[in-house]
């Protein structure tokens, strides 16, 4: 094939030959997702994949856009629809309009986090922003942070700079002689586990907090557990709270485990990936009191902010830290004064300016907006609880402290199995017939629905049916429970 | 703040109540996009940050959202300008068309590689479409890949895997009385020396391997290594290839060292992140032989497939290993029989779908399309080699294998620190009076200028026009640096 048989709108062409071209394909697909996006709400909330799925094979010759268009509409109608107010069941939501913006804008200039040479505005915005951000978690004036693609990798980032802190791996690793082991909830997120399976630890070595019945780490537990490893010769490195955790939305006792972390002369991180938004509510900010004592701390303005994914946060009280104990040159970059090349501050190299669309959805909303939407997310939340709360067959798996409620249906004389299939039924019966989508996480070894009140466009409406959809359910359905039983 | 007085387009509402709005300020973006990026051509490649920068501060209430695309339009202008035809400095380039729209959809979707309920379309999207792609690399019936955020972090996958096969470290870690470590080319990307930190190894544990004159690694060298650490009581795990050098794009003797690989019983790990797209080019491919027999490969589409940041693949000899050896997982996820839960199956767990925009440019442009640019781009670095041959006071750092060119001019009677100057003062020359930017890296301890012919509109016009200005800075300076030595 040659070169000038490639589809005129291959490229945006920088001389502006295609220029026509271009913008009327761009406006095709601004209708196009207009269109889909603002009839989310007409759609299942978690609709069936489509049944033609796009072909994989790679093509031998161009294909036509028209007809690419054709099966993006479909993928459109056919994914996750977070924005459908009856999508209740993760902590994914609908996306702001800056969002989408934002990311259209960064994919047509594709620069590179990289380096300030690759992305001379968005570095510089970045590391403004997230000192900013850092001095809202009341982190101090040495506080700053980076933005990594997933909370996954934000742990992982803080665990990493904790070890080579604490054991000053950095060039010559961890010292054989030790056994560094780290202590998080046992409800924490699997990216622990994860994080000390990558750093070479193994799953193991992120030893579980036993938690009380509020899915809360027990403090005593804490201490017993920190004593324990040091028994065993292993080398306490680290401590994890959890500001809401993924099935129950906990918050750990913050305060009390930074004196924990203190008095061990442990590095303390607080994962707020979730719960770090509260920082935004003057109503709920008290939440996270303690959080201010952090060495590290995780949050992800993708989830309760409403950036589009991925934007997440790592921020480190001693950012100035990175440079001695975390950073790896890459000689082909140049230094600048005003601003570090960020690859060298990630696990990442090459990374995504995800900072374009947080910056453009903290000016679009403001922190007051953010507040009023979280504010009303709890009230919603509240009346949720008190739903499950007024009726006797519903369980809570613990007191709600964010805008998470876990439950689940207890009907009487059901055994642990039969429960979980029970609840796994009703959780499809409310999606195919009711409309609204709750996950069904697996908590202390049982099956329960999970709500995640985010979507600011559900109303108490959307509850209030759920309920009488969960009540009309029990009621067919008690007898057979009982019948199944006998 | 009432939760009413959030901007009227603050979210794409589900309901469809603003779709006048949205489609409004969406087609105004669109508007603003092609107005800027079709006169790409008519700025600096590199131009300097705007004077205002937007402001950082989190703003207490919402702001405009027509002040925010003033600010948008400025990001636009003076961001990093990969477009541009004498944008020839790095790795980076202008992205395909569709790259631009698959990010906004998938940005409106809001969906998340984290598990196939949060991604039911783009989950097995991606993962038929990597299964392709690793065909296409011949490595087997059993090879499938993941698509990550950046090539450091598949390089880090492919070593964690690798470790972890070798060690059965997943849970316990790795043994105590072990000392893992693995061999990359001296010049190999930073990325393995960071993977080597993050994995607690320390940066050491990537031991480098001499090269050639052509930046290849010497093979006696890298066996010479491999005794060497087992003699010092070191355990070899893993060695690396590179096939396209951060700096001169060199490719290392794959098949050779597959050998000494197979030889060692040692993990074998190809970093095609630049040079993989040779297997789209008929042409060319035979560069590559013998990557078929590594046991891992990364490359990035996001390099010389014109996807936009960030697409990078890792893919397996052995996929199914990573289920004993790699997985740790998720309790709060559900199985699916036709696609793993893929968020199990990288270091991140919540990940932007880029699979769309990488699904989107292979159909667009095709694999013909593809290997039509990579022919044009290599026509056109032999032209710029002869010019660079052509010219006695020119020197290449490598004899090219790719479409990279790395040389520097050596004046006559200049020492190294002298000759880094002039060269660096002819790089800001070129890109201030010339319009072209040349990157200018540090190579065996010394600045050279970097040019890489990725852009599909650097035309032998462009070329021509750069050695003549090379021409004319070295005729008017060549003569103050022989003032300057005497």
């Amino acid at each position: 094939m040659d070169f000038s048989a490639l589809p005129t709108t291959a490229f945006i062409r920088p001389d502006g030959e295609n220029q026509a071209a271009i913008a009327a394909l761009l406006h095709q697909v601004v209708d196009l997702l207009v269109e889909t996006m603002t009839q989310a709400a007409n759609r299942s909330p978690l609709p069936q994949p489509a049944e033609r799925e796009p072909w994989a094979e790679i093509p031998e010759i161009p294909q036509d856009v028209d007809r690419l268009l054709g099966d993006v509409r479909s993928q459109l109608l056919h994914s996750m629809n977070a924005a459908h107010p009856g999508y209740i069941g993760h902590m994914d939501s609908i996306p702001t309009t800056v969002s989408v913006i934002g990311d259209m804008v960064v994919a047509a200039l594709n620069n590179n986090m990289l380096s300030v040479e690759m992305s001379p505005m968005f570095s510089r915005l970045e590391h403004q922003v997230l000192r900013h951000i850092a001095q809202l978690f009341g982190l101090g004036a040495s506080a700053n942070g980076v933005l990594v693609s997933g909370g996954s990798l934000a742990n992982l980032q803080a665990l990493i700079v904790a070890r080579n802190v604490v054991f000053n791996a950095l060039k010559t690793g961890v010292p054989v002689d030790k056994h560094p082991v780290f202590f998080v909830s046992e409800v924490a997120h699997t990216s622990f586990q994860k994080a000390a399976m990558v750093m070479g630890l193994g799953t193991q070595a992120a030893i579980p907090v036993a938690t009380n019945p509020n899915s809360q780490i027990d403090v005593a537990d804490l201490q017993r557990k920190i004593d324990q490893a040091h028994a065993q010769g292993q080398h306490p490195f680290a401590i994890v709270a959890t500001a809401g955790t993924t099935v129950t939305g906990s918050i750990d006792p913050i305060s009390a485990m930074a004196a924990v972390a203190q008095q061990h002369q442990l590095w303390f991180h607080v994962d707020a990936a979730y719960g770090g938004a509260l920082m935004f509510s003057d109503v709920q900010r008290h939440q996270l009191a303690g959080i201010e004592l952090a060495d590290s701390v995780t949050f992800n303005p993708q989830k309760w902010l409403y950036v589009a994914k991925t934007c997440a946060t790592v921020m480190f009280r001693k950012f100035d830290q990175l440079h001695q104990y975390f950073r790896v040159l890459a000689p082909y970059m140049h230094d600048h004064d005003d601003c570090p090349n960020l690859g060298e501050f990630t696990v990442q190299g090459t990374r995504h300016p995800d900072i374009l669309k947080l910056w453009l959805s903290m000016q679009h909303l403001g922190r007051q907006g953010y507040g009023a939407i979280i504010d009303h997310n709890y009230a919603l939340a509240k009346t949720f609880t008190d739903a499950v709360k007024a009726r006797p067959f519903l369980a809570l798996a613990s007191q709600p402290q964010m805008n998470l409620i876990c439950f689940r249906a207890e009907p009487a004389g059901m055994g642990p199995h039969q429960r979980d299939t029970w609840n796994a039924q009703l959780q499809q019966w409310l999606l195919t017939q009711g409309n609204t989508f709750l996950s069904l996480p697996t908590y202390r070894g049982e099956k329960w629905l999970k709500a995640v009140l985010l979507n600011p466009f559900t109303t108490s409406d959307h509850v209030e049916r759920l309920f009488r959809h969960i009540d009309q359910y029990f009621a067919a359905h008690q007898s057979v429970a009982s019948m199944a039983k006998t």
